[in-house]
């Protein structure tokens, strides 16, 4: 198989610290991947702070604007909010992500590093199943202006404050109004989200092909308010009726204190992250393995 | 504002038993909204049911391939399950369907009889919203062969006999495995069928412009089978692994006494079902009613 | 009749604020309240901050200690906090409550405002129901000190922070390891408080006549962590095991801030509320009122 | 350690075929575990059953009533349906209960049969814990008539026929109206049995000391219907309203078609099963292994 991508950027995990060195072993996993791409003809190149933290200086080291504009690909090495968190950097570039799994099974870092020689090469080659994910961009809306923005692979998050009984939340889908919801907070999820924080308030997988968005209220008062599945090229609209020191997250990144009448609104990003899974994948077997389903469990 | 629809055919609740007559009430209920019909300038004809029903014979009586082929309209009187039963024949027509509802608010039924005239007046001059639905095509094989099929506009569930334990359920998309449930059973749902059946067991609500259909487990022994939504254009099959005495239900029409081995497969029609609703129709709003949001409750 | 109660304890709703006065309707309710009762036969004191607050002084103004000793029934006009704040109080001088609900039925103040002179005419001549209800004490341990401690009559929580993604907590029962939960929270709910909070957390509803209370987990990220019922004479301790700035609420009392560590530490208390209830009462009766039960919804 | 039980029943897994031969592995174990009890000083007896499945005859074969009469302890090997099975019959002796688990762990059968010597050597010398199950007494009353009646462990589980689409049912505790309830069925579980069915239609975990017994409806029409723990001590009814080919199940042994009117009758029988487990058993850590929590899933 002749090479399909020929600069490929490689990507480790992100420190707490971004000044703390990663252990030995990482920079040994890195360096060992390093090698092995080039040993496959591509030039590689690293991500400026995982040349950092590593300390690798025989390769260049790239911020990721140039990565996404110069690289064909990013191999990602660490667990799923590595593969996030570089994903939704570079979706405005369309550079297609492989990620390995260093630790245990992600959702969607799905290549085990023990063995992954045989599985990369393969793609590299070209065998390779593409899945694109879509992405968010939501904003807070403060008195007509915008005081916040972000994008998110996962889910947008609007939250009771810490010592707050409720907040009362008003939903509007393309202007169209939802509900008042008193509850603990709302959780806006991509099918990628599905699966992480709005899986554990109740709400539904989605598969990544499905074009929608979840809406789901976490601890609602009213117990008939349910999950609901929208289409997702969708404006959505939280609107802070009432409530102490609410918050808005997006992936995890927090504006607190948000205002009465604050709206946090989210709409579908143009771009959308490409992750590139061996031939064969099926985002079921991944599923199946993570929720543990079929192991003769209760 | 210029009439829209110049033959429209009027459908009543069906009965539970053909030969049975309607109340008198019914009765006047479709003649009064007959003659308010024509007096609009639509041709009025009653389905053939209807009429034998009500006993009204000053219309032209059709079956519904008839009124299919040459019906602009159905108006439908009744609930949500006469407005499914009548939609469910006429999608391959294209034949549209406004429902006006006798008793309390449907899902899709959503004009009270209460006042319709200045509504349905309105709607037959153009103003009104398409809502479009997706149909489900099931059939069940045996060996090969299909032993069974049907349409269903809500739902196909696939359930444990009345006295076994459980049954065991193998369930694929597009040919990929996705999990053996053992369960009470198992729902698809279309986004029309979210809030019937598959609301109760513990499913999402799906917006109707969701392509999309949930599969959700009825009392699952897994824990973490929850219910997972998947693109639409997909291929479900289910094939009954161990159980005794299981039973498929397209929309209610049941098939009992699955064998092991058996598959129930379920694709989208190409075929969809156009209801009209007033202008300024919101799903959300009967969403809203229908599930007793924001009304002071817990 | 005769008397069952001759000194009565008058307790209004609390204001946010406690210089603040109450509306003059309020005020108009309590002294029609406490004229009724003086014509009943009964001694009526006011408590301090009813008198306070409405500005009635014709009657003794008692604080809380002193209507534990010396008053024989505690009528309250307000809503459940109100009745749930005076109750705390009050149990440890076994003072027996009737509730009046100013607005709507709540789920222990269930006797109308509207038409309450022959309910609360009977009660008083000895036809009611009595219906006790557990009390939890709990205390915050750290270090080996109790650095907070408070009764609770609905529920303990311990919650993560307000931009954490999830707290870590260590939960035992009577010494035993049960599990560590990585949730936003979790939930200690009596059977009074199974109503509130922990039911929208997914909880169940607890009769007031089981010894127990539910564990429950808020938005648990093992799909399994179901909700625990324990009975009641237990020691339940939860550790913060990791997670930033959690908090412990006792009855929507909160002390923020929690480190790694610390310890909530919940028991039964030794003490437990009298509600009384009109003769005829029962708990389902309510559940059925206020959670829209057998409404022809859904 | 002296002997505490002298007279020891062996008790091996039920056949579906009461003339099938079990295979030769579990003779082998039955055989093994029997010479173990003689070897430590027990007089050894089998359960007819398995004395006939085995064809062991170097021991006395004994019907349940006599060995409830004569034995001291029964050794249960097999899985958590035999124990069920078993000790609903034993419990009017009050003779103890031993599992040891033939194949997976069991939520009561928690003693492995890989090296079960020295645990069950402990037990028989006295370091065991008890661990009292209350049972159900349930009865289908038709007219005033009891027309079936059983003892459960387990459930008493209410259901729909297998192709009707729901069916209404009346309950009552204490003779008190709780709701009409229109779902697949309604289960009343027992601490035992909240581990089994009740678990997968969404009831709480119920402690074994807890007194109490959870009524969960399966895929309720009304979404506020939750589960509720209600005292033991308790009578529930439960009417079939309306619906077809209802049936009822006490531990899985059924009575179909049931008859509108018809009211399932459940009180707690006044016996119970003794359960004993190795010194230091903990009901948590059983919960734990079963539901896989702390595993490092999702």
């Amino acid at each position: 198989m002749s090479l399909q991508f020929h600069r490929v950027a490689l990507v480790g995990k992100y420190q707490d610290s971004a000044s703390s060195a990663v252990p030995d072993s990482t920079r040994e996993i890195i360096a060992e991947i390093a090698g092995f791409l080039t040993a496959q003809g591509c030039q590689v190149v690293l991500a400026e702070r995982t040349a950092h933290s590593t300390g690798l200086d025989q390769y260049p080291a790239l911020d990721v604007a140039t990565i996404g504009n110069e690289c064909d690909l990013a191999v990602v090495v660490g667990g799923d909010g590595t593969m996030l968190g570089i994903g939704r950097q570079l979706a405005r570039y369309g550079t297609p992500l492989i990620g390995i799994n260093q630790g245990r099974l992600g959702f969607i870092t799905d290549i085990p590093l023990e063995g992954y020689h045989e599985t990369l090469s393969a793609m590299l080659g070209g065998a390779f199943e593409e899945d694109h994910r879509s992405l968010m961009h939501g904003k807070v809306m403060r008195e007509g202006e915008c005081v916040f923005e972000a994008f998110a692979m996962n889910d947008v998050v609007v939250n009771r404050g810490a010592v707050a009984s409720m907040v009362e939340l008003r939903v509007e889908v393309n202007g169209h109004f939802v509900a008042n919801h008193r509850a603990d907070g709302i959780i806006v999820a991509t099918p990628t989200g599905s699966t992480a924080y709005a899986l554990s308030a109740g709400g539904p997988l989605l598969h990544p092909l499905v074009p929608a968005w979840a809406l789901v209220p976490i601890a609602p008062h009213t117990l008939s308010n349910r999950p609901i599945v929208v289409a997702d090229p969708v404006e959505i609209a939280i609107e802070i009726v009432s409530g102490k020191d609410a918050s808005a997250s997006f992936d995890m990144q927090s504006l607190a204190s948000l205002h009465h009448g604050d709206r946090i609104v989210v709409r579908r990003s143009e771009f959308r992250v490409r992750f590139l899974h061996p031939t064969g994948w099926s985002y079921f077997d991944t599923l199946r393995k993570k929720l543990h389903w079929n192991e003769g469990g209760v």
